[in-house]
């Protein structure tokens, strides 16, 4: 009998954002797996700390988070070896996602490496975007808007182009981008239709309008969300239902 | 003191996909509402039936599902009064929503009418999508992709836009679109990169190849994801991390 590998999304930073499934099979694996920068804590297992059970064995996938060009396929290398080993002991392991695996996740560098071998088996969570938008008290999306999500890294007109052809638009990764992104907003006249939300659901949650955000930098755990048809948002149902 | 209000998201589904917290809120107001089509069971409320303690009041949100143009605004304002009556006395509120209730949820027509004049938290839960992605196992959204979430009842030629110029895109709502849009992923060259993904997480549960697919029609809960990256799904990690 050979071992499960899980891939378990936690939420976007509240503990109490896990799903049932992800208690059950966080407290009864015998091995957890957790990425975290080269230094310093993981915020993936912090979502997770106050449910640990303890005693289960622990494999920290320490990647250099800032480094632009770094050799990180052998740290996921190594971690996949480190985990195939309890996998094939028959051991299950679970690594521990902020928010959704599949969704902009790490969890897929190893999962490229190891689903082809073991069974696995992802479980959804949370994604930072549903919290973003809960917070920012507006629906994320609605009726037949189209939503598109853009990582902030991107460049500028490559942004500009997907979020003219959007109704709503989320940008992740925003971090050291943030200025440029701001510059981008504004020059779009989009400013007064964004939110900037960082840290949600978390200790220090700060969620604003783009525009009343003072300062030059974000930290990476923000996002900023574009509600272009803000116009449209109150529009009466009974119109809106007709276009479904 | 006046009650207050919750959208709970309840996931896609399977009833261990509720956040600990949407337990919570669940199992401790007095009053729950759900939608429901105008006859049947509300698929929000199978969701959570069997966390519910029993002896909370419960009211009915039933809205025609299939009826083009119907004033669905009337029964929103009726609902809407029901919920503040009750919010007025003291009562808190929760609305069930299946996924999250922020992403193209209905939730957002009782949350217009009401979350001016009464305190409203959103409790964000685990979206169809992110559902849809864990099932189909390949990695939503990676990197850099851009992520575009599209309506099925949109027109051709938006959503073949909308295809063009993402990474990875996910189609709601196909249910009654589904041979049209089967017919548009074809023409557009894109059928083996889809996947179809029916009644995801619950009893009955379908994921497998847009291609492999037989029958003209998909049920209302029916999402069609497509994985343009899917070539560059395999690039060597420390190559992709460059990018970031
Ligand atoms: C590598 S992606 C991972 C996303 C994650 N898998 C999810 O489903 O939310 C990291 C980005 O997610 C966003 N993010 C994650 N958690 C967040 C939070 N609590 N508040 C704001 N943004 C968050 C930020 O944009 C951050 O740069
Ligand atoms: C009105 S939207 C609501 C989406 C929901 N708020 C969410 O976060 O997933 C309904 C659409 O969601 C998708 N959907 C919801 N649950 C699903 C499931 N279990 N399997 C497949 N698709 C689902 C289908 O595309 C359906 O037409």
């Amino acid at each position: 009998m050979t071992g499960k590998l899980y891939g378990v999304g936690l939420g976007p930073g509240d503990p109490e954002l896990l799903t049932l499934k992800a208690l059950r099979i966080l407290t009864s694996v015998p091995v957890i797996a957790w990425p975290a920068p080269e230094e310093g804590d993981s915020f993936a297992r912090s979502i997770a700390a106050g449910h640990l059970p303890g005693g289960q064995v622990e494999i920290a996938i320490r990647v250099p988070m800032r480094v632009e060009r770094f050799p990180a396929q052998e740290i996921y290398d190594r971690a996949a070896e480190e985990i195939a080993a309890h996998l094939d002991a028959g051991r299950d392991v679970a690594v521990l996602c902020e928010g959704d695996p599949f969704f902009y996740g790490s969890f897929m560098y190893l999962f490229e490496r190891l689903a082809g071998h073991h069974e696995t088996e992802i479980v959804p969570g949370v994604s930072s975007i549903m919290a973003a938008g809960a917070a920012s008290g507006r629906p994320l999306s609605a009726r037949n808007d189209v939503l598109t999500v853009i990582p902030g890294p991107l460049p500028d007109d490559e942004i500009a182009a997907r979020i003219d052809a959007s109704g709503a638009v989320a940008i992740m990764k925003v971090g050291r981008h943030f200025n440029r992104l701001r510059a981008l907003i504004e020059k779009m006249n989009l400013t007064a239709q964004a939110v900037y939300a960082e840290r949600v659901t978390l200790a220090g949650e700060r969620v604003m309008p783009l525009a009343e955000v003072s300062g030059d930098t974000a930290p990476y755990f923000s996002i900023i969300l574009i509600y272009k048809g803000a116009e449209s948002w109150a529009k009466p149902a009974a119109q809106a239902e007709a276009q479904t």
